[in-house]
């Protein structure tokens, strides 16, 4: 077998092998087959697409070109969420605990904030002293303690990914559905789990725009999912706006305890509720979405998901205080408001402008080796559909540097959209796919 | 300016700038631009095409990745042949001595064969001591002496073609016309010529097997010389069987110097008689295409072309007895005669399938770094047309080894079509594109 024939094959709109792809996974992986042949396959793939065999065997090869966890000693469903990530998207701080507090398994793998979107690990490391570099012994070890492990990819989990996604981003083939689907299926299948539920994110902070590319990925997530016997599941909803008030790190954690107190922003909680119920629904722990919703609420009211939450943070070496006392947890020093510029309605409030703008005050990066400012960034005063007067506040920047704040605020200015009119009301989950 | 910017442009169809095309090209040559992201463009350009505009500044960005020569201080018009490949293609030994006889100065840099098809430069060196690795200075030297230079391309020329087009090699990126047009012309305008006639083969023994994309293929060329201000015309002809009767190396160079002695096999007198005329033509040599066919026949019939060709051969260190004495050629030791398998008329010689049971002899090479063996090759015995009995001699296979012999003999066999009714006539010269 050629790797050149193979890309030939591809580039004139042929169907690969199994045994072709398995070919080409395992050369990447240990480097028999060079980059330049690999990014112009990948090249071949963006333009000519995979079938939903293809896309499966490709997940399957990268699973295998690492470690599988075996999570079958650990008692319960072992059940995972993902988000193909957004602006203020930290709805895994809340329903992790609040999964584990209802009775499954919460094995958790995740990634960190690249351009305009968050990451759930830069989140957690807000909290002082919170360790995401578990092992995978240390990691079964926190899920029969806490029912729950939020760490970070280990080098064990789909190698494979790590070298063809570094290759995709500066080659321009990253926008592509088989392998967006591929690098995240082989990830989470990796981690040894019975079930995964599926946030896919649609707009402006998405790296879906449209719904009907969402719609396209859920449905190619969801066939992976099923065809490694792994019950799954996917959403699509919105991510127009920001998700609730808060855009940064640590000001996300304070928002996700909120939720946990029983309070925080309406959208937050619709979400972080829905996906759970999903999760307890799949993991058997509830019969009906009804049920799960319901089961999740009631942690909330019992405090259960809160103490849930502050068990997981000790386990991990976090300073479960900081549950208690906000202070305990990193703060920008200088704050500025973006005002509305005239009365009316918030009419839009562009979630990648804003996300943006955190990234530009350091709650974020550009490049993977760039640092974050676990205490800048962006909380929204007035959430679309809000009735302002002029010089009202809409927008308040927390930071720490006036250059970086110079280059935010003009980009916090254009994610503010007013009318003279409402917006319209639109729903938040826009569809499943199951 | 960054590379990957430029990919996702031109993934996404658009077009790209004048500097974008050269910040491309600069980095490729310099090595600032890795072969992975070179890679994943050069698929990209296969999928989506380049305007003519794009194609023309991609193939100047490659001219000036090296050095152009300058030949202004030679006297009268300088005019190149290039041929897009085939098999028995072995008109350069004939036109250049001819056109150099006629006025014009031929500064010819040609390839090696590769694949199924023949090259100039192995042609040449199966005359003994003949030296294809001339510096540019003695390139001047011979044009001043003979009229005609005949080497192999010299580490100046267009370097960024050097690295692309071993790029493209093992990427699946040959088989694009406007990549193709930039390699051919950046080497083409880099030698500092007035004029260029091409001609573009079409059909199973050329890389172009139909006559619409020969003919793409030769506007885009004609367009690039047009717009670099060297007068360019191509014109099309028939590659379904070998042209001539000779398919090799120092057998092809015996059945050249027949032509310049007036004798040999009537296409290759045809194709290089035409060729001929219209570098003269361009040359400002002859007025007319008739006019240039008539002083190439006569410079056959005066015996001034066989002369030039002696003069050629000597100046570049070449034995020049083998005009008279062919025994001072390489010869293979063993004949083998495959036979026609029933009396009718040969109605088709595959020319893909001629050249690579000739490869297999060891005539020719499927990697650069295969040594060429000159004294091997296939003689055609009887030309598609010609009534033969079961039993009569088609194609005579002049080998060293018999393992290779076992090779290339079915392939030998493959070729020859039979049937009962003699072919149609079809035309060599398919049209021209000035």
């Amino acid at each position: 077998m050629r790797a050149v024939d193979i890309i030939i094959k591809k580039r004139d709109g042929g169907a690969l092998s199994r045994d072709e792809i398995a070919f080409i996974v395992t050369g990447v992986t240990s480097g028999t087959i060079p980059d330049y042949q690999a990014s112009a396959l990948l090249m071949a793939v963006l333009v000519r697409g995979m079938t939903p065999e293809e896309t499966f065997w490709l997940t399957d090869a990268m699973v295998h070109s690492g470690v599988r966890v075996d999570l079958s000693d650990i008692e319960g469903a072992k059940v995972d969420k993902h988000s193909t990530g957004g602006v203020g998207d930290k709805t895994s701080l809340i329903l992790a605990p609040l999964a584990a507090a209802c009775g499954v398994r919460v094995p958790m793998m995740s990634g960190r904030g690249l351009g305009h979107t968050g990451g759930t690990l830069d989140k957690l490391e807000a909290i002082p002293g919170f360790r995401v570099g578990l092992s995978l012994d240390q990691m079964k070890a926190a899920l029969r303690k806490t029912g729950c492990a939020m760490i970070g990819q280990t080098a064990e989990i789909a190698p494979a990914d790590k070298k063809l996604y570094a290759l995709r981003d500066v080659t321009g083939t990253v926008e592509s559905i088989p392998l967006i689907s591929a690098s995240i299926m082989s990830k989470k299948l990796a981690e040894g789990i019975d079930a995964l539920v599926l946030d896919v994110k649609t707009g402006s902070g998405a790296f879906m725009k449209t719904e009907d590319d969402s719609r396209r990925l859920a449905q190619s997530l969801v066939s992976i999912g099923k065809a490694s016997g792994v019950k799954t599941e996917a959403l699509i909803t919105a991510m127009h706006a920001p998700l609730g008030c808060a855009v940064g790190n640590a000001i996300e954690v304070i928002e996700c305890i909120e939720v946990l107190k029983g309070r925080g922003p309406a959208d937050l909680i619709e979400i972080s509720l829905e996906l759970t119920a999903r999760m307890l629904v799949l993991g058997g722990a509830a019969t009906t979405v009804a049920d799960g919703t319901a089961r999740a609420r009631a942690a909330i009211d019992s405090g259960a998901g809160l103490e849930r939450f502050r068990q997981i943070v000790e386990h991990q070496g976090g300073d479960p205080r900081v549950v208690d006392d906000y202070s305990r947890l990193p703060a920008a020093p200088e704050r500025h408001v973006v005002k509305a510029p005239r009365a009316g309605f918030v009419s839009r409030l562009d979630a990648e402008l804003v996300g943006r703008a955190s990234v530009m005050l350091g709650a974020g990066r550009d490049r993977v080796q760039d640092p974050v400012d676990p205490a800048v960034g962006i909380m929204v005063l007035a959430v679309p559909g809000t009735r302002v007067k002029a010089g009202d506040g809409i927008l308040e920047l927390h930071y720490r540097d006036r250059a970086r704040l110079a280059s935010a605020e003009p980009l916090a200015g254009r994610a503010i959209v007013m009318a003279d009119v409402p917006p319209p009301r639109t729903p938040l989950i826009l569809g499943e796919v199951s």
